[in-house]
This record gives C-alpha cells, sequence and structure tokens, in this order.
C-alpha cells in the first residue's frame, strides 16, 4: 500500500485496527447477554426489550466515569478492574432508585489504539454485567492521538434499568427518627483518588509497588480495590415497605449524598463511633494532614451506601443482614433539623 | 478556611464549583423535560417512564463522542456547538433501527472545571435535545486535573429510544434491486477530524480564523459545521414498508458502514456522479494529496445517511423529499455481489 493511501493512519488513527479490536471483543459482549438483548455486534444502536411483566416500567439511567483511579490502572498496567468499578458504580446509582439494571454501555477513548488494553478494560466491564445481570449491549472506542498519551485512556459507563412506578424508591417515606443503616465500602470506591494518589504518591513517595502501611496489599492495588456493587445485598429488600431510601456514598461523602434523599427540611444524626474507619482512611487522612470534616467531604469513610429504614425494623434488617453474612451498622437516625452532623 | 481544610481543592478538584456549575444547569436541562420525564436535577439516577401505548417496545441505545472535533472547538473558543453534534450523532444512530429518541445523558469530563465552558457544551446538549424531543435526563461532570488541560475536555453521550417491536429496521426486507436514497451531510459530521485538522492547520497551515478556500466562512467555523439530525427527514417514512434500512455514514464512510445493514450476502453499487462531493472534501483531497478510495473511508463526503429503499418506491420517496424542500439522491442499488463499489 503506498503512503499516500495511508494518511489516516499516519495521522495516528487506524481504522483496521478498530474493526480488529472490535472483533476481539465478541465473545465478551455474548458473555453479557441475555433473553431481551436483541442486536449484536455491529449495529448501530443495542436493542433491548423492555422486559414484560413489569407494570408501568419506569427506565432509571446514569451516566459516570471512573476518574483518576484510572491513573492508578496506567501506573500498575493492570487494565481490567476499572470496568467493574464502572459497573459497579452504575448499578449503585440506579438500585438506589428501587431499579434492577438491563443494559450498560461503555466510552473509552484511547490515543493510539492497543487492543490488549482495550480488550482488558472490556473484559472488566463485562465481568461487571455478568455479576450484575445486564447486558452489555454497546459502546465506543474512540482513537484520539492527540487527546490522550500511549497507554492512556478515558472511560465513562452509562446504564438503563427498570423498576415499576410504585416501587420507585423516591425518599418520600422518610421520617424522622428512621435509622439510618451504613454498608461497607471496600476502599475509596471511585472517588478522591486525585487527592489520594497526590497524598500516597507524592506525600508518603511511595510507589505503586511498595506496601501500603497497615494493609498486605501494594499502594496500587490498595488504590484498585473494586468498587462494590450492592445489588445482590440489598435487592432482597426493594420492595419492603420499611425501606424508605438509600443513598449511594460516592463524590461529596456522606454530608453530600445523604442530603440528596433526606431533602431539604429533614436531616441526619450520624454517631462515628457506630463503624470503624478503614486503615486505608486513617493513614490518608494522618499522611496528608487532611481535617476530618474534609475526609469525610471527599472520602466514603468506609462507608458505601447508606439505607434509610423505618426506625421498628432496623432490628430485623440488621438481623437478616448478620444472618446473610453482610456487615451492616446502624449508624445514626433522620433528624428533624437539615444538615448532615457526624459526631 | 485554613489550608489544611482545603486539601481537595488544592489538590486540583473544587466540590463546591462543581455543585455550582451543576445548579447553573438547571434551566436548561429543565428545557428538555417532557411528560414522562420523572426526576430532577441531583438525583443519583433519572427516571423515564416508558411511553404508553408503544406495542411490545424496543429500547435502543448508543454510545458516542465527538472525537477530535473538540480540538477544533478548544482552537475557536467556540464550546457550543459540539454538544448539538452529539446529541445528533446519536439520534441517528438509534433512527437508522426505526426508533424515536426518549432520553440522552452526557459525559463531560474536564480538567479544571470552568464553569462557563461547562455551561456552553451542556446548551449545546439541551439545544440538540429539544430539536430532537428527547429530555437530557442526567449527566456526569468528572474533574481531572491532571487528565485535561486547562480549557480542555472529553464529551460523550448516551441516548435511549423506542420503537414497537415489529418495525425495528434491521435490514431484513432488503432485497438485489433496491435504490440506495442519500442524504447530504452538512461537512465533516463528526468523524475524520485527526486527518482534517493535520491538512488544515499543519499542511495548509491555516489559523482558524482564516477564510476556508472556496466557502463563505473561516476554517474553524466550516469544521464546527454541525452534524446533522435526519430525525425530522426520516421519521415520516420510517412505517413505510418500502423503507428496508437506513444506514448512518460515520466512522469509515459510505464503505465501512453501508454494509453493516446489507450484511455479508449483499453488496452496493454506487454513482458518485449522482451527487456533487462538496468543496471542503475536494480541498481536503487536493492540499492534502489523500487518494480517492481513502477519502471515502475517512469522510462521508457529502452523504451522511443512505435508505435503502424497495426500487419501484424510490421515485415517490425522492418527489416526498423534493416536496419537503429536503434534497436527495438516487445514489444507486443493491447488488447480489457483497461489498460496496464506488464508480
Amino acid at each position: 500500500m503506498s503512503n499516500r493511501a495511508d494518511r489516516y493512519r499516519q495521522a495516528g488513527v487506524d481504522l483496521d485496527a478498530g474493526e480488529r479490536a472490535k472483533e476481539g471483543l465478541r465473545a465478551l459482549i455474548d458473555s453479557t447477554r441475555d433473553s431481551n438483548t436483541l442486536s449484536g455486534l455491529g449495529s448501530f444502536g443495542g436493542l433491548y426489550a423492555v422486559p414484560a411483566g413489569v407494570v408501568d416500567p419506569v427506565l432509571v439511567s446514569s451516566a459516570d466515569g471512573v476518574g483518576t483511579k484510572l491513573k492508578v490502572a496506567f501506573q500498575t498496567a493492570r487494565h481490567d478492574t476499572v470496568g467493574e468499578c464502572l459497573v459497579n458504580h452504575c448499578v449503585n446509582d440506579i438500585l438506589v432508585q428501587g431499579a434492577a439494571p438491563l443494559f450498560f454501555l461503555d466510552y473509552l477513548a484511547t490515543g493510539v489504539l492497543d487492543a490488549e488494553i482495550v480488550h482488558d478494560v472490556v473484559a472488566g466491564v463485562a465481568r461487571g454485567c455478568v455479576q450484575n445481570r445486564c447486558a452489555l449491549l454497546g459502546g465506543e472506542t474512540a482513537q484520539m492521538p492527540d487527546f490522550y498519551g500511549a497507554g492512556e485512556y478515558d472511560l465513562a459507563g452509562f446504564i438503563v434499568g427498570v423498576v415499576p412506578r410504585d416501587q420507585v424508591l423516591d425518599g418520600s417515606r422518610i421520617r424522622v427518627g428512621d435509622r439510618l443503616i451504613g454498608f461497607p465500602s471496600s476502599g475509596l470506591h471511585t472517588n478522591g483518588y486525585t487527592l489520594a494518589r497526590k497524598i500516597v504518591f507524592e506525600e508518603m513517595g511511595l510507589q505503586h509497588g511498595d506496601p501500603f502501611p497497615g494493609e498486605d496489599e501494594g499502594a496500587g492495588d490498595v488504590l484498585l480495590r473494586i468498587h462494590k456493587s450492592y445489588l445482590a445485598t440489598l435487592q432482597p429488600w426493594l420492595r419492603d415497605p420499611a425501606l424508605h431510601a438509600l443513598a449511594h456514598i460516592t463524590g461529596g461523602g456522606i454530608p453530600g449524598n445523604l442530603p440528596r434523599v433526606l431533602g431539604d427540611d429533614l436531616g441526619a444524626r450520624i454517631n462515628s463511633d457506630s463503624w470503624e474507619i478503614p486503615n486505608i482512611f486513617q493513614v490518608l487522612e494522618d499522611a496528608g494532614q487532611v481535617e476530618r470534616a474534609e475526609m469525610f467531604r471527599v472520602f466514603n469513610m468506609g462507608v458505601g451506601m447508606i439505607a434509610v429504614v423505618a426506625a421498628e425494623k432496623a432490628d430485623s434488617l440488621l438481623a437478616g443482614m448478620d444472618e446473610a453474612d453482610e456487615p451492616a451498622w446502624d449508624l445514626g437516625e433522620v433528624t428533624a433539623e437539615s444538615g448532615v452532623r457526624i459526631g
């Protein structure tokens, strides 16, 4: 082929490599199919039948990214976990409104296309989809050579789930005195990485393979711990009328996310002795000399999800979680005074 | 506030600016609401009721980006058009399967958050949503300070539409001898920008404000021309059984996209004299010394959408378009031999 016939590739975009990379994803994508998935690889849009038997169905949708947790994936050259984080993050964002996932799409923007990295990233996405029983219905892999460095990429995800209209969790049942039940996070999930990386890699001077103080893993692995999905834990409770609301603790932490379901007229009192703040957050707080109040705004501090539960049912929910071997803590209660007080 | 209380902001992420930027988008987002939109700004997931009266509804979904057309937006500091390109691109990707849009979500990843840029980008997204009658149901604005330079961002979009199952356009009705009707693009749409920018700004040495040869506009404006939505033009024809398929001409051009609906067993013969290749592509071809075959693989060459139509109905469709003042061309026909021949 003459040089003249290959100007796009010389400019940095390889259409053939794009097609080959797409073909290499076929098995991964097929592994996520279910009986409502009506399209395969290569169609312009993905087709998904609205499941029969859902009365007055409401679609619940969310878009999200992984933020600079990606930088840790680049440092460690471990690209197969961030996709799972992304799916789980999105699953939690619709779960809190009562929805079970239907399908997911990803957007993966790269500089020069590296088929192996694309495969690893999508493998993580597909694993997350299988675990949360949602179909990987489509996606876009963009080659943007002067946007992203070699081996670097951005990753965004988009989920659609469904809930019968009368089972939408909208916080309207929340009352003063409701208990706040917390569920443990697995680590930083996908928030606060710009600050955490600065503390760990610059101020503490760690390399990604160095042991992280107080942990059995290296710094990179500790920071890459997969964002937890709460679908399996909480789906059995979604139809219980005592479950008044759920809040996914993401950017903004407990003080930023709990008010999203409490509204302007109610608040929360949280007893910080009700759970043990995990070592990773203690290390970041001490080494980074971060004030406790800011720690709570930037990080989840060990609590990845909060359920707002009718007071008289809190003990039975906690007992149910204990029986299912799911750790859960009684964090505090809903108050008539707005704002979140952590004491 | 002491320095210690502000470590996240010093690291480059300003949560308060994020909240303020989100508040500034409220009116834009509200302008896209319809009667099926059940959630407002700030909910974890966006809620959208499946429209009543669609028999056996199939959801059609697509994810896309704007590619390095964004670089032209950065150069010209004009950020309010790329969002409209993105929505229109996504609308076309589900239109070709017979679907009308329901809702859209965006992912906007920035370095340091610039509220004015965020507002302009989302204004373009919202305008596109209003024009295509779809709700802007949600989105994510990510602050990733060591990912993107000042004033730079990446932008991705996700769309969901709906079509009754028996009206899905899947190409199964295509027959040898069907006519191929082309609809004009407005310019490059959102493909080929890495090569086009190299030719225009490096090899031709133009600045974004310099006149573009043979056009009334500057180079930046010519390259920013908005990706056209074909929804209004084609929606009236979607239920016509003579319309056998639609192909959106995006990355890969006519030879890359027409086979996506023709399948492996059929091909196409296209007469390149049936439309006039617009000036912008002629300039790129000449100035960049790009071979004609590669031009057709990288760019849409003036054809943004192709309808595959039963031969006996092609004239009435063309007459209908003429009546509606919509330019359309009889490009050629479906052949028994696979592959796309442009001659």
